[in-house]
């Protein structure tokens, strides 16, 4: 088995499930460091800070630093500033892509004359929101959408996620979005320039074929997937492109 | 030209333009009513009940009762009552959709455990709302829907109709709803029991091609069409399957 020096590491299906970690996930965690691997814990999760979600991981006996976080929202932002240096931007979500979006300086406005709409899930979601977002994606705004995920589950079953309401813009107004979020190579090129390390030496460790494993087939870095989340062991046969690795549970890997 | 006796009128874009009449309305509907052709207005806006679109329409010099106005949230309420005559339903909607309901006895529920979701536009929507209407079509309540419009005109441009909310449940449960509005034949089903007249006797008024003409189309009646609102005339050459007939503006007819 190749060496890796630099782990790319999804959370919800992996880490924990709802505010349970899962078994295994300290400990592999915990080898890394004594290991001395570059690790950058990767999330869709558009909603929280990457203080938020290290104090998280703490809690639940991963120990993690804010730096060591890396959220879509922080992609989003990262890939904003650069492809609109100057362009203000329409924004709906919640804390975390605020956050994201202030500390890399882009824009913010409440006018629907503007160059960008950005969307993360906003539990606050209003008609007006949705609307304002239609007339200035209308108006010539680029649409943009930290993740593509239609839905996530909560403890009573699976509830809408980012792209499930990012759809009510493309059906309304035709303009399909870019999304930066796994499966998308955006947020992966992201994390590696935060991360360090090069392709060849990274590897992408998750449960979700459709977001995590596809993620990192298609930014072309090997993965390693794990059945402990959203992708059950038995539609392992079906998987049309599989993961470079997989292990039932994270303790069979570095033992 | 064939001589008609019952009459399906559309509203937006055929009657009036937002807050404005549609100049030549007032008296068509004159001539009809001094001809006594039966008459239904016939609209996919599911928020108002047939009182306040009646006295809008009178308002606008367009005389109307409330018994000639069949809204979708009225074919919807009769089509739940019929398919499920003892179920339950989680409502999300307006005024118009709820008074619909109540009166052809259909029981609503705040309940994730009911029979069926039903939708309509609702510019309180909330994510609870949608989370609710999610988990309850996960647990298997059919998902019914007052109309599939993705967007419709406001003084500012398109903004999100209720099919752009109906998708939000579609991406997130992976269950397709049952659209009861134009272009769908079980609005025209239930207004022609309303109106009282055959199919053959029958031609549906209207301006949107996708929806009004489409209906009367699946539906099997005759469809007069007129340029006043959405689809314009431009438009026409490349319309797949064409209206029975069409105008300019309502005073070409029965001139």
């Amino acid at each position: 088995m190749k060496e890796y020096n630099g782990y790319l590491i999804d959370l919800d299906g992996t880490m924990y499930r709802g505010n349970k970690v899962i078994e295994e996930a300290p400990s592999f965690i915990k080898k890394l460091r004594q290991e001395r691997k570059s690790l950058l814990f990767l999330t869709n999760n558009s909603s929280k800070t990457p203080e938020q979600v290290a104090k998280k991981l703490t809690m639940l006996g991963i120990e993690a630093k804010p730096e060591e976080v890396f959220t879509s929202s922080m992609a989003t932002a990262k890939y904003v500033k650069k492809k609109l240096p100057h362009g203000t931007c329409f924004v709906i979500g919640e804390e975390g892509l605020f956050d994201a979006l202030h500390r890399e300086g882009v824009q913010i406005t409440d006018n629907v004359e503007c160059d960008a709409v950005i969307m993360g899930i906003d539990h606050q979601i209003t008609y007006e929101k949705l609307a304002k977002a239609s007339l200035a994606v209308q108006k010539g705004a680029a649409l943009i959408s930290t993740n593509s995920d239609n839905a996530f589950p909560s403890e009573q079953g699976l509830v809408p996620g980012n792209g499930a309401f990012t759809a009510v813009i493309t059906v309304s107004t035709g303009v399909e979005a870019q999304f930066i979020g796994k499966p998308e190579t955006i947020i992966v090129e992201e994390a590696l320039r935060v991360l360090g390390t090069s392709k060849s030496e990274t590897i992408l460790v998750g449960d979700n074929y459709n977001t995590d494993i596809r993620a990192g087939i298609n930014a072309g870095i090997d993965t390693l997937m794990v059945f402990t989340g959203v992708t059950p062991f038995e539609q392992y046969e079906e998987l049309p492109i599989k993961p470079t690795y997989y292990v039932k549970n994270l303790n069979e890997w570095l033992s």
